[in-house]
């Protein structure tokens, strides 16, 4: 598959497109790491929310599917209400479904909603906010520029 | 005081710097969140290391230190060996000390170290890696950019 470049540039004119989608209000942001991490770390800072927390899974393989994905790390959202799940793309969409089912397990009373720059219309789960659809494997700047 | 932009390239620029002075390998990198979050995403995709996880403080109210720094969401390690802490800045070295006295008690069989792009010599604590000295007030594009 053709590999697109996203620069930082790109992606900071998504995140701020992303936060004029958003019309919801939220207390605290997770991020599905590692390609949630940047993106949540700028919207915590535009929101001025500092409860940014990351939570982990393991699923592809380079770039082979799993056929399962392992949620680890999960956040303590005790005293959360309303919750941003940030990811980089939702792709295939079973990373997000599975942190999503694991999350509404632990905080059945906690709200939970999906923000992602890259969608892919083939997903099994549509994020509530996403800014550009994703045709092309996407080389992110963070994976791309320490290389 | 007087207040420094700090744009992606040169935090590209010293992410990568950091990469060369680091001589440790660790198994898992914790960020110190918000600061910490970018870099620990470059980092964690540079060293090809997923367990990328973060860990919260409060201890500024805007600019006013508070007398104490609370910490919060403290990540699973009971699988780490030598754990990488990152944050964008150790100034007081408040923060990074009572993270660091944290995770020692939750943790004490895990090794951690401490990198930080910015490092005032007036702290408590050095990093064990950095790569400049803060003498002014740093304006992150993390915190600038969606302004």
């Amino acid at each position: 598959m053709e590999k697109r470049y996203y620069p930082y540039e790109d992606f900071l004119a998504d995140a701020r497109a992303l936060t004029q989608k958003i019309d919801w209000k939220f207390d605290a942001i997770v991020a599905i790491a590692r390609g949630g991490l940047s993106l949540a770390q700028l919207l915590g800072e535009y929101y001025n929310i500092r409860e940014v927390y990351s939570i982990n899974t393991i699923g592809y393989d380079d770039k082979e599917k799993l056929d399962s994905v392992k949620v680890f790390n999960v956040p303590d959202l005790k005293d959360a209400k309303n919750v941003l799940l940030v990811d980089d793309i939702v792709d295939s969409g079973d990373t997000v479904l599975e942190v999503l089912r694991v999350l509404q397990q632990d905080y059945p009373a906690v709200n939970f909603k999906i923000a992602s720059l890259f969608y892919k219309k083939s997903a099994r789960i549509a994020p509530d906010w996403y800014v550009q659809e994703a045709d092309r494997w996407i080389g992110f700047f963070w994976t791309e520029d320490l290389k």
